[in-house]
């Protein structure tokens, strides 16, 4: 079975050293409760319970599946009784609101738990990483009683939420959805039509289910102006607001699926199923950015976990399996052959791994701290400016950090070898898991259309310009540091180069739109890269400055991981900028009909 | 269910039209059977055979995989029945020596069949395929009473053969096999250890199972000095040739794998099973690289056929998917969404299945003309350039093509969405079946090895000099070509960078071996893609002199396919490259001690 230690000592590094989260902290409204040692002590008792309850689940979960049952899904074995702990242990009301029970504190924090529940359990991780999305929308968009009956449920952890927008004909078009909504009793709705890919959709870890539903109002208009959002429960709440009555939406079958076996990926059919409206009618579109953007990042971090765990067995594997002598002679001698982590091959993948886990864990705090501002922050310049670098850099978290934890996941089933192909030993899950990650809460092609069309070009370059800038200052300020020559140089080129590709894009869009979608996933991509050669260069002088204490080894090593970011992992923007100017015309040539002419005949 | 159609067309532009296959058939000593008409009517038979028999069982065959019930191993339903046709229909026999009943086609002609029946069901194609590398094996090293007994059934196809190579503790380095091989009676050896993986290892297609096995004989010398070869067959044959009593040998369990269900992949025990050396005591390791060289090629054309499958699902999917309006504007106005093949990012990945499956095809089919010169032709100047090509080329067919095989089948998944991770839909199955194609016969990273380390420095560079010098030659000869411009330049430089990289690896390997190693998968990827683009150049010479032709969309896509191919997918050379250059240090500085330093406290 895979082993897991959550990277206590790289979020410290990150949190504590690069990032200054205690001052961070100590400045929010909320900050008083997320003491140091409040801090510490969380990510550990997250820690704990990340590897001796969900890790040991992971396995069998997979093995087993979700089974639906006289019309009742059931999670795999254990998955029912973990949840319990979970919410006997306060973990579903960390991050939320005070006001609905919540213990307020910041949203940061509990990215980093979810990094561990992603590492160890991706498929249980996302029956309470729903409950997440549900809630916001309630909380920015709910009615007071909506709040009362609903979300405190929900921060409690004894209900749990999901999101159902998908329907078969349509997923990233949501303006073709055919769900509809009729007034019925009271201010309530009754919502008819199929959902698809509703993950979380029914099961029986928690005692009502809360659905947010995308809908349309009778004579609503055309495509996606006439969206609305409704609250439709498993379980009419009674007169003290406990489950009640069934309302009239169930799981009609289980999707059968590459991964995530042990998360329930229902299609939900909804019969006359009572709703409430959340938000104003129409406006559903907008209510469902609230809890997309929330789950964007959360997929980012589903990426960041599932590479972290298969670093962590790579490299104990790449320790004991003895294979082949090192090319420049035997390095154990005593025993029948080398550990394959003297072959530089074994090492190129490790390191790989490694740099895009710590390189990720970066690019989330980072993140992450925009997100605490913009949540708690008093408006201002400062949160005008967070609000912009979180829009920029969600797409990024969500796209990049499931692209390469693909990549990485496949790594470690490369350093395994023919054992990597083997159930038994959990690599291959974890590849299956990270495959959805590409795809949902919007594929990369629709992340890397929001960076460069939505967040770059419709602001003109400027929200950009808020990143670039903060980087242009870094080099500028370290450019005589010889300790940081190998990373300054290398960075300040790129972000400038970052510009002019902007601007080389934004030209062309102006005369050909199609040069937009023509550029976006080499842009996006060659953002990811871009942007953690910079976390890598503060890194990089974080640990510089630190070769002397008495950790030493720790920094020396980052410093290693940043040159080999640098030298390995950087030139890969190379191809994507020439792939970037390449334009549309390479894509748009050929008509559709003529693609299949080799063996249509 | 996934469809297929074999890509005829694109076959006989490549045979035909590139490169002259009817003359190079007329060439052989054994081509006067393969004529044109012969060729056309085995291809299309083949086709149908691929499409009508195995496509069906492809999907059901990987739902329920394989079982072991009393010590035999059942694969799925259908398989036997579609392995009985085969037999009938004399495919196994196609390449095979006349001397042993074969038919005695080219190669060549055979590989495009395996293109055809591992797009529409790998774990199918595995039965017969591992059969040929057994084959192989006996008849260039058996005894003429092994060939009698043996190399007739295989090459009928009524007994299949296994490769028993890796054992629980090594797969690559089989100098530390432990299975033992003792005199026993006659010339017989009592043969007794574990081996695993062993594809095909056991089932019920045929009648009987010949096991190639690699054991170590008494006071054999250490390592890999001392393995030899033997035959093991499940069955011994009795008087008349039949099977007769059950030898001791038996599948000990079926591994649990993540793709090739239908395939079963065994844990075979061998208890004092009695088997015959093959080839001289001491030398299996050369023996089984007769088996192992074919095997490769086999792999390669796995992935070419697994890409070609998602190549053509997808492009059926996007040209019927409706989602989202063209960014410039409607496309079909007339229906609800346009479908997405109008979106520049789902071009981009089309085109890139579209070019790799084209180039893929290319590649084995340059091959196949060297393999079929190096069994067939006569001693002289062309066959040892043809053995020099085969040596160079086998390994960037095995690792590149399924490299970009397992991308390509990823991009299939993304095309279509959630859809993709969804099992009915059949894409993720591709991704699960190609992941095992990176892996055995040799890694990716042994493959580099091979490429960079024995063919190329081995040779002081000469073996690629034979190839470089045949791309400057037409580089030479198309220089002042306008219709060609943008490919040839591009080439010409590239190809002087290849030799200027590879002194560049040489000389460094020189003071540090670790050199090799370090720059070795970038060397072998980098490879593939000049490769690629000397073949590119040459059907984009055919296309474009093809241009008034009655087939004009077919060369005007294929010129098309030809550009994306440059301007897309060729870059990667930028990043390979610098990486090449980027030495051992970055990889090797970082102590085995200090890479887990982040999570291990």
């Amino acid at each position: 079975m895979p082993s897991y230690q959550a990277p206590l000592r790289d979020i410290r590094f990150v949190m504590d050293e690069m990032f200054d989260y205690p001052s961070h902290y100590a400045a929010l409204p909320n900050g008083d409760d997320a003491s140091p040692d409040v801090v510490n002590a969380i990510l550990e008792e997250g820690a704990r319970f990340a590897r001796e309850v969900l890790l040991p689940l992971n396995q069998s979960g997979d093995e087993e599946g979700c089974q639906l049952e006289g019309g009742e899904v059931k999670a795999p074995k254990g998955f029912k009784e973990a949840y319990q702990q979970y919410v006997e242990g306060g973990w579903p009301s960390l991050a939320a609101d005070p006001e609905q029970g919540g213990q307020g504190l910041p949203h940061s924090l509990a990215m980093m738990l979810s990094e561990m529940i992603c590492a160890t359990n991706l498929a249980w991780g996302m029956y309470p990483g729903l409950s997440h999305g549900a809630a916001d929308a309630l909380r920015h968009h709910g009615t007071d009683e909506q709040k009362a009956t609903y979300l405190t449920k929900l921060v409690e952890g004894v209900w749990t939420g999901t999101m159902c927008l998908t329907e078969p004909h349509c997923g990233t078009d949501l303006g073709l959805i055919k769900t509809r909504a009729v007034p019925a009793e009271g201010d309530a709705y009754a919502i008819t039509g199929t959902k698809i890919f509703i993950s979380a959709g029914d099961h029986n870890l928690a005692e009502n289910i809360v659905h947010l539903v995308l809908a349309k109002l009778p004579d609503a208009p055309e495509g996606s102006k006439g969206i609305s959002l409704f609250v439709v429960p498993k379980f009419m709440p009674d007169a003290e607001g406990n489950p009640g009555e069934r309302n009239g939406v169930s799981c009609g079958s289980l999707e059968h699926k590459m991964g995530i076996h042990g998360n329930a990926t229902c299609v939900m059919n909804f019969d006359g199923a009572l709703g409430y409206l959340v938000g104003p009618p129409n406006k559903g579109l907008a209510c469902m950015f609230t809890m997309m953007n929330a789950a964007r990042l959360g997929v980012g971090i589903q990426g960041l976990g599932l590479m972290e765990a298969s670093f962590q067995n790579s490299l104990s594997y790449a320790r004991d399996r003895l294979q082949m002598r090192a090319l420049s002679g035997a390095q154990a001698p005593d025993k029948a052959a080398d550990p394959i982590i003297v072959h530089p091959d074994v090492r190129r993948m490790l390191l790989t791994q490694k740099a895009f886990a710590e390189g990720g864990r970066m690019l989330v705090l980072y993140t992450a701290q925009m997100l605490d501002i913009v949540e708690h922050g008093k408006p201002g310049e400062e949160r005008e400016r967070a609000e912009t670098l979180l829009g920029l850099l969600t797409p990024i978290v969500k796209a990049f950090l499931t692209e390469v934890g693909f990549e990485c996941t496949n790594e470690g089933v490369q350093i395994y070898g023919g054992h990597g192909f083997i159930k038994e030993w959990g690599m291959e899950q974890l590849v299956r898991d990270a495959r959805i990650t590409r795809l949902y809460e919007g594929t990369t092609g629709i992340q890397a259309l929001d960076l460069l069309g939505r967040k770059v070009l419709m602001s003109q370059g400027e929200s950009l310009k808020v990143f670039t800038k903060e980087i242009h200052k870094f080099c500028k300020a370290e450019s005589d540091n010889p300790a940081l020559k190998e990373f300054v140089e290398p960075l300040a080129k790129l972000n400038a180069e970052w510009g002019e590709l902007t601007m080389g894009v934004g030209m062309k869009a102006m005369q050909n739109r199609e040069e937009v979608g023509a550029a976006s996933v080499d842009y996006l991509m060659y953002s990811g890269y871009v942007t953690l050669a910079y976390l890598f260069a503060l890194a990089a002088k974080q640990a510089s400055g630190s070769l002397d204490s008495e950790d030493k080894a720790f920094y020396a090593a980052k410093l290693n991981t940043a040159q080999f970011y640098y030298q390995r992992l950087l030139p890969r923007t190379k191809a994507h900028a020439q792939m970037i100017q390449a334009g549309a015309d390479s894509l748009m040539t050929i008509s559709s009909d003529d693609f299949g002419l080799g063996f249509e005949i």
